[in-house]
């Protein structure tokens, strides 16, 4: 297996500073293997939000790659993660993507399980088995504010840096007092990676995103933003810290383009920002309009749009009313499972304070224009004529951190 | 090509005495072709049933992964086997399943081989080429009391002595003199490790086959057998040898549990036992009364079930009046074909001395049952959070014989 | 990557003169690999016709294994091919199979192209970029009166020779005053190697090409060319010369037997003769009956065919009439792709001077028939039970000549 190393560690040394990645990392085998041990199961995954599970025994699996992960709720109230893999002879316990399970039972043998993971019960097997030793694999979980995390490896890297970060951004947006109200899933013809360069640039946004260039201000980048934007933005900026000035609330992305991320140099995989929404607009909605009952804290709906996201896996835009995830998953090396979900206040009654055709359009729309360019994009990447091209210095600075970063995770790791 | 077979000595050495394997046995393409060569273009494999092809000229054809033998009885009576492919330019020869001819003729340039898989015509050839070095390529072929087995390699492994202790066990049951009342193929989404593992357990039958239960007393273990379960075996073996002695009918299984089988330390790869049915059962059907007429030289119905199985491809369960073959060919790491053929007394009539709706659903149940639990098995061995586990040592002796049955012979030959 | 290139010498040096290739070559993904690189992205290969691509603007697409290349013609006329890929970041950016476009716009994030592939507007993009060195790659292009070959190399093998042996065979045909009456694309089952080898014998003429054989005489081969036959072509070839004499317009295929091709030694991988038809054939239709008007600078339908094949990937047969060329694209390893274009004269109006159910099923036919015996070749030669087998020396010696011109191609490169 050494021979593989050998050849990634050449490929990454051919990336050249400010351009794109060579088509193998693409188009080949041995890099999807090797990234999906050395990110994908070795990385703080975004599961799910909590208030998918609310009770006891309410449960989903997460598919990352080849590889299933329960997430359950005990009968504790703690939410955990485990491997969705008999510790008997290995058939997968939970066939269905969620459910409510009182004990995970085996279906080959019954073995059976506590919510917890713990092996409760084998009948038929030798009395000297030692079923301390033989509980579900368990699998790291954190939370931040309702937004579960899971890493596969048995020594996960640090969590807390981010925690500490976006809990206190998170919190007044009230995700842990919310409910899903949409979950919608995608397979995208693409790379997981593709799927980060276009998430990591507006550039594409002018020609792509009628509907969320509506609503914000990040498309204008240094090169094109005349004096007139950047009176709105300031103006945007100012009508919000008028109403409120806790520090969760505050607007903490003011200029134009993205907010960096993700950050190689300083191992930042995280990140929460405050943004302005565009004039006339409270919600990231088609008309901009509030489609759903104020969430968490909010005192007002003007609070422009709380944005996070978490290398390798989530994104997520809330605004004063809704938020919603989308959660990558690697299916192959040219297929990504994509979740949007949408989600609301815990008390908003579908029909009454939201309506799904008010609620889901922007979102919707806006993602699926994504993954269509993306399939594009992987055609193109995997042919024999593809050569690494530049990115634009105003344009494209997240895509190059995402690259470095990408490498960097890769490299580490081998 | 030696890498591959190093890394494989390396997995093999990993297991652990009394518990599954790796994951890799179930997920890796290496693992699988290294299979094909050691197992199954080397053993014996059960091919079908000559009451299948009766008159000269009848053919089947068995494929074996990639490779595609005919089957076939010659002018002469005599049953033939010979790879599937023309000598002049590979052509495949029959494309259809089973069917009759005269001769073979490859559809390409009209190559002509008798029965024999000799060349016999082959227009537009140089006259100076030596036909007789161009018959189709022979495959080993010999059978057992009409079941017909076929060996893909030059040198096939012994077969005398599994013939010696089939042949007489066989011989009353009549399958020389039977027919086909049914054939189902099936496409099951698991290894074929993983068929023969479920094949060799009946730790999964009170879960999974509420048919095959009631039918049968090999189910119980010695860990859950009572006094009074000791009792009911001992009579039905009692009840069967108060009826007659010759050596072929006498029960030779007569404890709980499953025969065991295989044994790889006395390389034994075949076994056949007579064993009881329940109390009020004389055939394996869904009420346990007989449908069908006797078979062969049974003076009574009341004789328990004849089991054959050989590795690494057939068993076969018999009763009074019909006898139930499954033959497994593998199609792929995750999948596996099985035939289930349904026999009869030659002479028993369609819609009068059986009915398939009375005739199949015992073993088309039981069959389905584990073809579905082997799927689900599947998808999770293959999860990167599959470990090892441990068998019960009552009632998984026979996966543990057929594991490490399966690691000598994977190892003989690499 | 230099160990394939061992076992690939290693595999070429099995050949045994005259007899058919090692399964190897068409069902190991290592060969196919290797065969793209050496053969299809360093020959010239047969991409359309320049009459497909009339005015400036009109493009094409082709896919070669997983490179796509367009074929546009410039606003000054000239048509050019270059790669279908962004040098931004390696999106396709033509997504139809054909078109018109004034500009190259790439979807994702629109740098545009002119029809000559230069970098024209790239908004968006740091002032210092070298637009010069940002042009859509370019793939050679070549036309031989009106078939545009490209060669996907940076430093092509000579084209001279071929264009100046074709040229004037060619020309009186009309190619570049012909349009396109129908184009049927079809997927062969079965790698690009069966579909040549099938296509240089007439071996299985008789049995596969009832259509075929009547308007032909290079079926006959030495062994079964009569006395008889004989006359009739001789007849043939003096039916013609009496009436034309130009160069380009002679029978310059007189014997029994397809004309010997390609030609490894002499590094012939083109050909171009002219053949007599069957008496009472002045056109490759049903009935031998003139199916439209006269193409290019015929005088008289009495011009037998015109036949030209160029290695790795076009064949054409072209009557008094039409002309119908095979262009063939590997997509796999056990699967090609072939586009059969019908041409007629520019001025010939549909459903005036020709029909399309008169004009195609000669061909239509004759393309399926053979697709279908590649497919059922395929299915052999990837058996474990397939064994090289001898070509006939009366009728195979163009098989034989491709395989050799094969193994040379391969080798060269390696």
């Amino acid at each position: 297996m050494n021979e593989p190393l050998a050849q990634l560690a050449e490929l990454v040394a051919t990336r050249r500073d400010g351009w794109s990645l060579a088509g193998a990392f693409y188009a080949e085998a041995d890099v999807y293997r090797a990234e999906m041990n050395a990110i994908w199961r070795r990385q703080w995954l975004f599961a799910g939000h909590a208030c998918q599970i609310p009770e006891a025994g309410d449960f989903f699996v997460v598919a990352v790659d080849t590889d299933s992960v329960i997430v359950i709720r005990g009968d504790d109230g703690v939410v955990r993660a485990m491997h969705n893999v008999c510790r008997h002879r290995g058939t997968q316990i939970c066939g269905e993507e969620s459910g409510h399970a009182k004990k995970l039972v085996c279906p080959y043998h019954q073995w059976t399980y506590a919510t917890d993971g713990s092996l409760q019960y084998c009948r038929g097997m030798q009395e000297d088995l030692d079923k301390d030793d033989l509980g579900l694999i368990p699998v790291h979980l954190r939370t931040i504010e309702g937004m579960i995390y899971i890493c596969l490896s048995d020594s996960p890297p640090d969590f807390d840096k981010a925690c500490d970060l976006m809990t206190p951004m998170a919190r007044p947006q009230g995700l842990t007092t919310a409910k899903i109200a949409k979950i919608v899933d995608y397979e995208i013809q693409a790379n997981w990676k593709l799927v980060w360069e276009n998430n990591r640039e507006c550039y594409h946004c002018n020609a792509h995103h009628p509907q969320y260039i509506r609503a914000n201000y990040d498309h204008y980048n240094e090169d094109d933003t005349t004096d007139a934007i950047r009176t709105r933005i300031e103006c945007a900026v100012e009508r919000g810290e008028k109403k409120w000035s806790a520090a969760g609330l505050a607007i903490s992305h003011k200029q134009t383009g993205m907010a960096c991320f993700p950050d190689p140099d300083h191992d930042i995989w995280y990140s929460a920002n405050r943004t302005a929404l565009a004039d006339g607009y409270v919600s990231e909605s088609m008309d901009g309009q509030q489609v759903s009952t104020l969430m968490g804290d909010y005192p007002d709906p003007e609070v422009g749009t709380l944005r996070m996201r978490t290398m390798p896996n989530m994104w997520i835009h809330a605004s004063c009313d809704h938020a919603v995830s989308t959660r990558l998953l690697p299916a192959g090396l040219g297929k990504t499972r994509a979740r949007v979900a949408w989600l609301v206040d815990e008390n908003a009654v579908e029909g009454e304070d939201y309506q799904l055709d008010r609620l889901m359009p922007f979102w919707q729309l806006t993602s699926e224009q994504d993954w269509d360019i993306c399939r594009v994009a992987q055609l193109g990447v995997c042919s024999g004529g593809y050569r690494p091209g530049p990115f634009s210095t105003y344009k494209e600075y997240n895509v190059d951190a995402f690259v470095r970063w990408y490498l960097k995770a890769l490299s580490d790791q081998n």
